[in-house]
């Protein structure tokens, strides 16, 4: 039948549209929630313009994470947005590996308030590998994705090309490592883990529109 | 007047679009907010990183709590999404039930919170039980969903045949007895709650291409 | 040149889809934050599994309260849905009354929590009393809506007819003077407001379909 | 080959949809965390209904600053709904400019905060300088948005003329000076911040059904 066909073409495409649509919420959500990391100061009634204006200057490492948080998270979107535009339908592997994505994507805010609150203290390292980790988790996500598609050709449009797939397989291959990177480097410093989380969304923002 | 006809199901057909629309934005908050459960140690300022990726480990019960409830509310979106592909027009009572629905669902985090909390704890059994109870709920909201189809030809889309819905009740009518044990069996254990439900969404991640 | 005419009433239908999807995102968003009225009691670590089970049984007031809330707010969105059927283009008018409907909503969750708080206690009469206070206003802004489409035709689509307005109307009037009552009627007894409250959003349930 | 180029412009107007649901959806979530800002009094069990009522009588600056900031969020929404009618396609300069955007705007619910928590103090001046430098930057990044789309006739649609430009630089170029204004103001009384900002997106809802 072949009216059913096209049904099934058309539901196929929704589900990709749905889907898209969900995660696209689930970032939206996600990156305005790292808002709330920047806390007002707890001063009493009496402080003065002055001691407010120190307070505030002195949360700057809120400021540091809030900011490379938020385009980090801005930039997976364009990659996630700019992925599934290859994608012809879901599957059960696609969906797991998305929901993976997206649930260290929910957990941006929380390693985000870890710099936050640790930043200027010892404890800098452990945050900072923690926030490292959680970007090696999602750059993991985003190769797995990548691996379904390029694995499965019945996952993909049929007009993606090879050179495509392996024009977005050599803009992503960076992340895994350099995250890890990150991660080790905390130990040394948080500004190499701060350092290197910014210049990938650096480095992706200039090359997002490539594919 | 057969163009008002057309304007009228074209309207209803938009119908099930935004309410669908309406859910999806419910689920995507509810399932990020589940990250509000992951909390910052509150540590003093001297503490070391040793200190810190302790009291990060120590955090273990949140860890397991999240990444169960990110996926059975996951799976529930795909539960969701799938049954509303056969969805033809909204009635006053698919509507009721849809809004029982996504009212427990946005509870998810509040009993998600309660297992964090306690789950090391004596009160343990309490907080899996309420934990247990809330998927109970939201199963039996499913089922009212697919009763209301089953029932109600009118509701359901023309080419939506016995065997697509037999196909989903199949498939969804664990959910009620095995949530049920996963309630009661949080006195024997609260392993046994957590281990239930996240069978419950690998089972569900398995097949949840099928229809 | 008739191509620019064609675009411009394009644009426009596209403007009133826009709008319809910013409120959902905020009916959506402020219906799943009413969960954070729900809290996990404080409890010592050696609280017993009967100690956590006494203390959510005596947050019931909290339960009450968010399932009413729940209920109003999507029945209100609903509404809001239904109505926006009958708009063909928005004006500086009606983004105003919409955006006055969309604030009060957002202060709903405020509202519950304040009835959460304290219905259990002395100050029980001003919390239901805000509370309704915040529908009354709830329902002013959707007569506002009404009011603005009645007197401009050229906001509403061609096909709404006299019957169709008068319809809404009545199914609307109700709102405004028994959330007043609710308001007023806190000062005789707090469940005096939340049964109105839950009899309006039933009453609305059951004639949602009508338009 | 032509198909190939078709294919490409729908895939680039779509970017633009995704573009413009995402930064819809940070919109919509912002606004709605606005009303975090309206706390509950926390007043021991037995405060009589009369004190809850002066306690939020006394909570006015909260109901201020959140009436202010929740109508200029929204005629922020409209302007950027407004800006992307005119949009054909994105680029890596519209990407970055339109996050900048986004992210000043999620942080408008902590600038909020600032001016709930200390407007009847004497650090008012210093809470109001924030929110209204919140807004300088906000405003830069809408002339940026309107710069790149001047500047590059490759990313607006073809039928955007000279003229419709003018008429949304000259509605904008309003903000950059008069929030700097507002800004600067707060060292002169909060209420000059906060007349301004009111006196702003009152102009802005007079005029934004003009483009």
């Amino acid at each position: 039948m072949p009216s059913n066909t096209a049904l099934k073409s058309a539901a196929e495409e929704k589900d990709t549209g749905r889907l898209e649509a969900f995660s696209d919420g689930v970032f939206a959500v996600a990156i305005t929630l790292l808002a709330l990391d920047l806390q007002v100061p707890k001063l009493g009634n009496n402080a003065s313009a002055r001691d407010l204006a120190l307070a505030l200057a002195r949360q700057w490492p809120s400021y540091i994470a809030f900011i490379t948080s938020f385009f980090t998270v801005l930039i997976m979107w364009v990659n996630h947005h700019g992925f599934f535009k290859l994608v012809h339908r879901t599957s059960a592997r696609l969906l797991f590996a998305n929901g993976f994505l997206l649930m260290m994507t929910t957990a941006v805010p929380f390693s985000t308030a870890l710099v936050t609150q640790y930043l200027r203290f010892p404890a800098a390292m452990s945050a900072c590998a923690v926030y490292g980790a959680t970007f090696v988790l999602i750059s993991l996500g985003f190769s797995s994705l990548l691996h379904i598609v390029v694995k499965d050709p019945a996952t993909r449009k049929p007009d993606v090309t090879e050179e495509t797939l392996e024009c977005v397989r050599k803009s992503w291959r960076l992340g895994p490592p350099l995250y890890i990177l990150a991660t080790v480097g905390a130990f040394l410093s948080p500004y190499v883990t701060i350092g290197i989380c910014t210049g990938l969304w650096v480095y992706w923002a200039g090359t997002s529109r490539d594919f």
